[in-house]
Order: C-alpha cells, then structure tokens, then sequence
C-alpha cells in the first residue's frame, strides 16, 4: 500500500512540476513592446491587489471554521480543512499569476501566428490545469499517507475519514468565494464597462479610454481563471475523498479495503500522467482549426487514459471484491464504469460544443433571433439556454444507470472519478480563454495591427466554447457525484445510528426513511431546490450592483475629464478596479454563507418540528434537492451564456440570416446581440459556474454535520 | 350520503347559474359607438375562429385517447375521461365567449368612470370564476353521483377511482394544449406586434395600422382567458378527485370511508356561496385603491370560508376516524388543516404582489435598471425572477410540514382542497385582466380620448399582478397537491401487488423503493427534472417562431401598402389571426405530448434495463422530479413576467430614478424597459403557466399507467 501511495504522490508531484518546467518556457517568451508591458504591468497589479483582499476576508471565514472544525470534531479534521483551503487558494492564485504573464506574451505570439499565439495560451492553461490537478491529487494522497502510515491510523476510521472530509470542505469553501468573488468582479466590469464604453460613448470593446478596461482584464483572470482553477480543485478532491469514503464503508472490514481506498487515487495518479502527455498534441494543423487542435489533444488524453485505467484497475484490484451487501465486483466490470466516466466526459463536451459552438443550430438561432430586436434575441437565448439541460441530464443518467448496473454504487463512483481524471486536460482547455481574452484587450489597448486581434478573437470564440465545456464537465460531474457524496452521508447515518454506544445522538433514533412518501422527504427536497434559484438571484443582482458602480465611475471620469475622449488625458484605471475590489468582496460573504448555513438551519428547523430521524430524512433529501435544481440552472446558464456570447461574435465576423441579407459590427442586429451577450456574461460566468461548488458545500456541511454530532462535543 | 352529494352537486349548479345571470347583466350593459363594435366584432370572430381550430385538432388527440381508455381500461375511465375533456374545453370556450363580449362593454364603462370600467370587468372574471368551479364540482360530483347512486358501484372500487382519474386526465389533456396553444398565439401576436409596430415603426401599442392588433386583442381571449379558464377548471378537478382517491384508500373498509371521499366535495361547494358573497363586496372606495377593492371581495370570500369549512367538517365529520395506518383524525384537525390552505393561499397573493406589484422593490429595481440599458434590465428581471421562487416555496413547505402535523397526508389533501375551494374568486381576479386589456386596445383602436386609456391601463396593471398571482396560486397548489397525487400513486402500487391474484402484472414484483439511496429513483428524479426546463425551452421558441411569421407578415403589409402608415388603407387583420391559428395550433403539439409520453417512455425503459420495481420507483420519482422542478421553473416564469410588464407601466406613467432623474414614455429607459416587457411576455404567458398543467399531465398519466397494467388488457 505505502509502494502505491507513494507513486500516486508522485503523480501529483510530477502534474506540479511539468507546471513549473512550462512555466519557464513561457517566461522566456517575448513581451511585445513597452506599452504591451505597462499594460500588462498594470493588470498584474490589479489582479494580485484583488486576490490579496479576496484571500485576506476568505481568511478571516476560514480561521472561524478551522476553530470550530478543531473544537467541535478534532485535529485531524482541523489540519485537513487547513490543507484543503491552503491547496485551493493556492491552485487558484497560481493560475492568476501564470495568465496575467501569459496574457502579454500571447499578445506578443499571435502577432506572430496563431499557431504561435495558441501555443503560448495553451501552454499557460496546461500549467493551470496541472497544477489543479496535481496539487490536489498530491494533497489528497499526502494527508492519506500522513494519516495512515505516519500517524498509524487506521484507513477506515473517522479521523481520517472526517480529515479527508474536512479536506473536501476547506477546498469548498475557498472555491465558492473565489468562484463567486471574482466572478462578481469580472462581470461587474464588464457588464459595467460595456453598458458605458460599447452603448452610451460609442467606443469599441477594450477602448484605453474606457476606465474599466483595465478592471475588465484584471476580471478574466480573478474569476475566469482564478476562481475556475479553485473551483476545479474543488471538485477533483471532494470527488476523489468521496470515492475514498465510499470504499471505507463499501469494504469495511476486508483485506483489500486499503487497495479500494486507493483505487480512485491510482486512477487519478495515471490519468495526469495521460494528460501530460496529451497535452504535447495540441497543435494548429494546416486547416488553422483550433478547435480541431484542442480535440487532437482531448483525444489523445482519452485513448491513453483508456488503457491506463485498465491497467491500474486489472493490476491494483483483486479478481472479485465483495461489498458489505454482498454484491460481488470484477475489475473488469470497475473498468466499464470507468469508460462510463470517459464517455459521460466526452458527451458532454460534444453536447456542449453543440449548444455554444458558432457553427451549429443554437448559436445561429440566436444570431438570427437577433435581427428581429432586443427582445427576440433574449428570448431564443433564454429558450436554448433551457434546452441545453436535457442532453447532458441524459447524458448523466444514462452514466448512473450504466456504472450502475456494472458495479453498483461504487461503480458510479469510480465513473465519477475517472470522469474527473482528465480534469487537468479540461482544465487546460478552459484556461487559455481568458488568456487569450486579455491579450486581445492587450492588443487593442496597444494598438497593435488589427490581424492580431483577429487572431485572439478567434482563439476567444473556441474559448467560449471550451469555458462552457469545463462549466458542463464540472457540473455534470457534480450530478454523477449526488450519489456518491449522498452515500456517504446515508452509510456515515446508518453506521453511527448501528453504534449507539459510541455516539449517543444517535440512540434510540429510529430508522431513516429517505422515501419519497415521507413528507420530511419532500420538504428537504423543495428546501434544496429553491436555493440554486435563490443563489442564482443573488449573485445576479450583486452583479447588477457591481456594474452600476463601475457605470457611475466611469461616467464621472468622462464627465471630469473631457480629455479622455481625445486621448489626452489617461483614464484613472486603478479607481475602476478599486471600486470593483470592494463591491466584490462586500457581494461574494452572504450568498456564499447560504449554503453553509442551510442545512445547519433545515437540520435544527425539522428537529424542532419532528424528531431525528426525519430532521436526517430532510436534511439528506434536501442534498438530492440542490442537485437536481441546480444541474439545470448552471447547465442553463453556462450554455445560455456561450450561446449568447457567440452569437454576438458570429454577427461581428459577419453573418448572412436567412433573408440574406448580412448583419456585422454596429449594425441593429449586432446591438441586439449585445445586449444577449451582456446577459449572458453573469448567467455563465458568475451564478452559473458558482452552483457547482455551492452543490458541494451543502453536501459537505451535511456530512460534517454528522461529524460534529458524533463526535459528541456540543450533544 | 345521498343527501349531501344532491347538495354538492347543487353548488355547483348555483356557481353556473350565477354566471349565467351576471351575463344576463354583463349583456345590458353598453357597447359604445360603431367602430367600437366593428373592432369587437372582429376579435370575437377572430377568437371563436381559433378556438373553433384548436378544438378540432385536440378532439383528434382526444378521440384517439378516449378510444384507448375504453380498450386499455374500460368504458367507466372513457365515459369519465369525456366528462373531464368536455367541461374543461366548455369552461375554456365559455370563459372566451364572454371576455369578447365583456371588451368593449367594459371599454364604454370605463369612458363614463373607473368604478364602473372595474365592476364590469370583475363581473365578466367572476362569470368565468363560477363557471370553472362550479362546472368543475357539478362534474366530479355528478359523475361521483351517476357511479355510485344509479350504477350502484362501491365508492372505493377500482371503476369508480378509474372513472375520476380518467376524468381529470380529460381536463389536464384539454388545459395543457390550451394553455400552450392559446399563449403561443397571445404570445406570438404580441412580441411579433410589438417588434415590427413599437420598435420598428415608432407606432403605439395597439394602433390600428398595425395589421397585428387585431391578434393580439384575440389572444388575450384565446390565451389568457381561455387557456386559463381551462387550466384551472383541471387543477380544481385533478385535486378534489386526488382527495377522493386519497380518502377511498386511506379509509377503506370504514363505515365513514362514503363520507370522507364527499368532504372534499362539501368544502368545495360551500366554498363556491362564499365567493358568490365575496364577489358582492368588490366595490371602488373612495380612494380609487383597485387592488384594494378586489382584496375586498377576497378578504370577505376568506373570513366567510373559515366559518363555513369549520361548519361542514364538524358536520360531517365524526368525532374521530381512523385511518388504515392507525393513524387518528378529529374534525378540529381537519379544520385547521383547511386554515393552512386559506393561509397559504393568502401568502401566495401576498408575496406575488410584492414581486410584481408597482410600489414594491422588486418591479422599482427592473425600472431602475432599465435606466443603464437593456441588458441590466433582463439582468434585474432574470434576477427577480429567481429570487421570487424562494418565499412561494417556503410557504408550501411550511404548509406542507403544518398540515402534515395536523392529520398526516390528509390534512395535506385538505389543506390542498381548501386551497382550491375559493378558486371561483381567484379565477374571477384574474379574468378581469385580459378583458381590460383589450378594453385598453378598442379604446386605442377607436380613437377614444386618453383618460378612457388611463382607466385601462390602471386596471391593466393591477391585471398584471393578479395574473400572476393566479399562477402562482396554482403552481403552489401543484406543489402542495403533488404529495396528495404522488400518495395515491404509491397506494395504487401497494394495492395491487398486495392483491397480485386479482393483478397478475404486479405478481412477485417485490418491494418498490422509493428511497433516495435507490440509483432508479435518482435517475426519476433527474429524468422528472429536466422536462420543465425542455418543455419551457420548447414553448419559448414556438413563441419565437410564431412571432417571426408575424413579424414578417406585418413587414408585408407596410411595404405592400404604404397607405396603410398614413390611414388611407386598413391593414389586412385577418391574415395575421390566420397565420399565427396556423402556427399555435403547428407548434402545441409536440411540447403538449411531452409530458403524456414520458412517464410512459421512462417507465419502458427501465423496465427493460433493470426490473418492474425499480421502472415503478423510478416512475413514481419522476412525478417528484417533475414538481420539484416544476414549481421553481413556473413561479420564477411567472413573477418574473409580471415584474418586467409593470416595470414597463411604471416607467410609462413617469418614473424617478434614484439620481432623481424622470424617465418616461419613448425614453431609453422606455425603450430598454420595453425589452424586458418582450422576454417577460412568453415567460409569463406561455411557457410558465403551462408548466402546471405538465405537472398534472405527468402526475395522472402515472396514475392510468397503473391502472392500464391492473387491468390486465394489454399484458
């Protein structure tokens, strides 16, 4: 075990340091000229001011909870939920810094070729990628292997269960403020700067005259970049503890307990490697498609993942296992679960390259909706935006049924796992859009010839869509995983309701019945439901509010001085980001406390109400709840939002609707398409992916819940 | 039981006669000049000619399925199933006849004073109140009646539940392609309208030399007024049959098992004379407050209500019964059971106006939002929206948690019938809306002076939010009603396969698990979810459709005859009814089949994958995925709607933003406002109000399907 354990360290360890030998690479690159470099200096300033404060006030939540973790559950608990919010911070203030380098230098290739501009933004999103990765596969395994060969744990106790747990938490809660703060910041300034420069002045997207321009840049990668590595951190551990989880309980008491632990982290472990290399295919063919260079390297990934997940699982897993319920497991059939995962990974990336992509149906809908007005494109909008929830639901539920029936709960969970294998391949697919965003504002603001930005327009179109992909993936995993964090939280019950003895609480209880007749049942799931919808409208409108304060700066700069207009006078860009810096902080605390403080407060309401066992009946259908609203609502933002995004970019390039007739730059249609865009920009960048981690943390407060109470500090 | 059934069915006969005799009064009334009655005249014609349409094409849908129900269960489910279709496509195709009559009459009474404009609107919406309780009662009453006295079935045998099941089957199939149908066409005509006539041309809305004018006065009758008419004559009768079943299930074998399946019956009935009295006390007070006078008349029809429910359940009650599962049921139980369903109907009215009402902070922040543009406009609107789903569905919670308290399952299916006992007084506030509104445009049309369109529009306005409140009243009692229907469905199971000698389908099954750790029922729950997001996808691009063709049309005729800009040509209003019957009639279809094909499509499908259990579990989870849902997609539809259409208004009537700048008509606030009004217009009158009627349809198909296996006809 300690051999295997070590390798998988290693895994991790290797994802950090291919991040770092690209990272060298990358710096090397050329900075273009001296304007390019001010421009750049002044949004890696802004950028590290904001994560500073947003890291600082996470903080200062975050001691809070590491007390109360140390106080109410232990130690161990304690020291995990350190590692976990220390990693994601971490993962998300690496990807900061590597795209505000990285966002000149492709500003710089790209007036070289595209094939250089998309060798250099895909190069920085691969070191993002392997660093999320990595980091959190080597933080998983290395607090495991602390735990158990260290401190001489035992795998399936509840200290190191409640410390992985914990872990999970941590990760959670630093990626849900990320996610949120700077998406609040990022679409505060561009939804703000547009609503001024674009409609009211005039002015072109990313016009140096624009006082949030600078905000705008320094937004793509706070939020685009830095929250979505937290946020992926996120998911990949907690995926990965609950698979953990999972098999303590599943092969509680067997020889091969610790190989099943194991299991998803060997997975994990070989994946990044398949990664690695796949990442070494990307590149532009003749035909100049980038998105056909991405697939090349997606692909690659896939196939090689295929065969190293059969040779992990055929060489780690004996020839049958049998569950604590009897059911009997194949390595073989764990292998079909885990193409289950890979398949549910690449439908969704076709399903989601379908609805946002500029070449297909939905987009050109919506581009087409837009020559009738405002109003026609919002609404198509709205109309894909719902639509695209049905495939990926399908695309879930067919993956559950499947591992299902391959190999049961556990099956599902090393879909899930597997799915989340490649993460550090998505990752890198996803982080190169607000790259190549800020190097065509880079590009703009400079001056630089317009086939420059012609190129990093197209590299961002292909963004948009891989952005939505990542959102898709990251959800979709999120619904494949309900079941697996649920089972956690259902075997952790019934374990500690078997043991009266050693957790009081949970004496005399009674049977849990999470049937659907039971109306506690109902009442957790309608609870659970309203809070994407309640979340989603929050951090709308805090966007609403951070954009009408960016609005008001910019008009009074205009207005004070008229010399910006005529470029004589410099905007003051620093009071743009400032301003946003606090609007996002102040917006970011109560919508991310809502998921924290929800099931605490359902959990006492129905113990008040009732008694235990349906307050846990509510508690955990209240789970299942926040899934399955919040599958569709981010799915129908995240989509909705890439739609609107490239609908708008279609009409720029130029698009024939079907009268004939050809709508681009300026043109009524394309202010129709603005305003979708502008729509979109919160939908898919702010609430949308923020409903991701959201789902977690309910589901990890759930399960800690049962940790405190069992850990008889405060009952 | 005889006795009280004569009388119930006597109610429901008053609730009719009523009707009847307000029109006699409505008819006297006067119709104003000749143009006025040559604007009526074509709408009238243009209403009849498509419900005339619709109906035949639903009568099609409607043969086939009655052929089946005869065949697949017996001549008592057909015989009902007609019943159920019949009187729910007469209340619809009544509640028409009379709006286009009450139009122009109510636009003559308004030209004298507001007073009278309301009091012959709200009498036209209480006319079609009374003829969709009262039908509904004397329908399921009456049937009940025929069953049971001269066929002299067993009030708990299977014929009877098939028979009202199946009948309410016919309501829901009817109100679903109504509702979808009648608001693709209101929908269609009035974003096409607006886009060609208010954004395009710079005319008003409503002005005559808009050749779509006529269509869209049409659609207020076929969409809002019919389609709603039919939608909630299903809810009432879906509900009060579900209490039925709900009571033969749980009090069988009991000597008082005839008189628990009446007491629904018997609060509907008395419930219909107190909104009789209620609708007496809807007066204009001195303050001009119209919200206020129609709370009058609710607030009277509530007090009333609470006394005569406390009068009939300790009448008919006895001191205290006993339900199958020993559980112990008082009157006074019941009773308060009966107040949780006025107070939540009371809570809904409450917390629908203050997000759509005009002087509260939802609707003053889409107005001032407007002010930066269009795209923070829908940002606000769509936030709204969200965050209005959380209050409605907290009080269903509460509600369903009080009532469950109270007298377990059937407290909730009392409170749930309570709730929909004074649906005759809330259909009344409700249809008075579209009758205002077209007031409102034959005022326009025939040049009426502009205080006659003043008095319109303030009843318009407040049409608005009892639109909406309306919707929501009837999405929360789908919500609270879902656990009522959900019950009987799982009843259903137990039944028959306790009893497989008589059901051989259901021989060696096995316990269904409806429990939350069951893959299958996660799979329901995810397959149940993602329909309102399809279907609404679905519904807003018909609408889309349906408005481009009329957008074209109208395009037509300006360019074919410039004399129609300068009033020398009357537009052609006929072609625009025409082509928009084509399209709503086109395009209903396949979203309506949705959801009767999927409980079957799901129900096959796991059957073939897994077994008959887990196809049952996973079933009866879609019913609660649906719902679950379902009530966040409508509620966040519908209030958000309403919101964006009194943004409108209250920058219309000169709106003070909080830089104390005025925004008025043709403003750009206007103009941005007008957008969202757009968006909001498909969301609240199409694809979210028939959003419940899906519910039902999903709920009841599960429910014969059941019934369909029993009968051992087809397997």
């Amino acid at each position: 075990m300690s051999h295997i354990l070590t390798l998988v360290f290693g895994a991790g360890v290797l994802g950090v340091l291919y991040g770092l030998a690209q990272t060298a690479v990358l710096m090397k690159a050329g900075t273009g000229n001296d304007k390019m470099r001010e421009i750049a200096a002044a949004i890696q300033e802004g950028a590290s001011a904001y994560l500073r404060r947003q890291y600082t006030t996470i903080g200062i939540v975050g001691a809070v909870i590491l007390i109360a973790a140390y106080l109410l559950i232990g130690p161990y608990a304690a020291v995990g939920f350190l590692i976990g919010a220390v990693l994601s911070g971490a993962a998300g203030y690496a990807g900061m810094l590597i795209s505000v380098r990285a966002n000149v230098r492709t500003a710089q290739a790209a007036s070289e070729s595209l094939a250089k501009g998309l060798d250099l933004a895909f190069r920085s999103g691969a070191i993002t990628g392997m660093f999320v990765a990595g980091g959190a596969l080597a933080g998983v395994s290395g607090y495991f292997a602390v735990l158990v060969m260290h401190m001489g744990l035992e795998p399936t106790s509840r200290e190191v269960v409640d410390g992985l747990v914990a872990l999970g938490f941590g990760a959670s809660l630093i990626s849900i403020f990320a996610r949120l703060g700077g998406g609040i910041f990022t679409k505060g300034a561009d939804v703000g700067g547009d609503m001024v420069g674009k409609v009211e002045a005039g002015i072109p997207e990313d016009d140096p005259r624009n006082a949030a321009t600078i905000a705008d840049n320094v937004g793509d990668n706070v939020g685009d970049c830095a929250g979505m590595a937290a946020d992926l951190f996120e998911t990949y551990a907690v995926t990965t503890v609950a698979t953990m989880v999972l098999a303590a309980i599943f092969f509680r008491g067997t020889e091969y307990v610790g190989t099943m632990m194991l299991l998803p982290l060997a997975i994990c472990g070989i994946c990044i490697v398949t990664s690695i290399i796949g990442s070494f295919f990307v590149r532009l063919g003749k035909k100049q498609n980038i998105m056909g260079a991405l697939y090349q390297g997606l692909i690659v990934t896939g196939v090689l993942s295929v065969g190293a997940v059969w040779w992990v699982i055929t060489t780690l897993v004996p020839a049958s296992v049998t569950t604590g319920d009897g059911l009997v497991i194949t390595p073989i059939s764990l292998f079909y679960s885990g193409l289950v995962g890979l398949g549910v990974t690449a439908a969704i990336v076709v399903i989601t390259e379908y609805y946002t992509g500029s070449n297909f149906r939905p987009v050109r809908s919506v581009a087409n909706a837009s020559v009738s007005g405002h109003g026609t494109n919002v609404i198509q909008g709205l109309a894909v935006s719902l639509e695209s929830t049905a495939l990926p639901a399908l695309t879930i539920i067919v993956g559950i049924v499947a591992s299902y029936q391959l190999a049961g709960l556990f099956g599902i969970a090393i879909a899930t796992t597997t799915m989340l294998g490649v993460a550090g391949m998505i990752v890198a697919l996803d982080a190169f859009g607000p790259v190549t965003d800020n190097a065509g504002g880079i590009a703009e603001m400079a001056g630089l010839p317009s086939e420059v930005r012609h190129s990093t327009d197209a590299l961002d179109a292909v963004g948009n869509t891989t952005k939505a992909v990542t959102k898709g993936y990251a959800i979709g995993s999120a619904g494949l995983g309900a079941l697996v964090l649920f089972a956690a939280y259902t075997s952790d019950l019934k374990y500690f309701s078997a043991n009266p003895g050693d957790y009081p609480f949970f004496a005399g209880m009674g049977a849990v019945a999470f049937d659907l007749t039971n109306p506690y049942v109902v009442v957790g799931l309608l609870f659970g439901g309203l809070l994407p919808f309640l979340f989603g409208g929050m951090s709308m409108m805090a966007v609403g509010r951070a954009a009408e304060s960016v609005v008001a700066e910019v008009r009074r700069q205009f207005r004070e001085n008229p010399g910006i207009m005529t470029y004589e006078v410099k905007p003051e860009y620093g009071r743009a980001v400032d301003i946003l810096t606090k609007a996002a902080i102040r917006e970011m605390i109560v919508p991310s406390l809502l998921p924290v403080l929800s099931p605490i407060v359902l959990f006492v309401a129905i113990l008040f109400l009732a008694d235990k066992a349906n307050a846990f009946a509510a508690l955990g259908a209240m789970l299942m709840g926040v899934i399955v609203t919040g599958l569709f609502v981010a799915i129908s933002m995240t989509s909705g939002g890439g739609a609107w995004d490239n609908a708008k970019k279609v009409i720029e390039e130029g698009f024939t609707d079907k009268n004939g007739v050809v709508h681009g730059k300026g043109s009524e249609a394309h202010k129709a398409a603005v305003t979708g865009d502008t729509v979109g920009d919160p939908y898919k960048d702010t609430s949308g992916p923020a409903v991701n981690p959201m789902i977690k943390i309910t589901n990890i407060v759930a399960l800690l819940l049962l940790a405190v109470l069992a850990s008889g500090k405060i009952v």
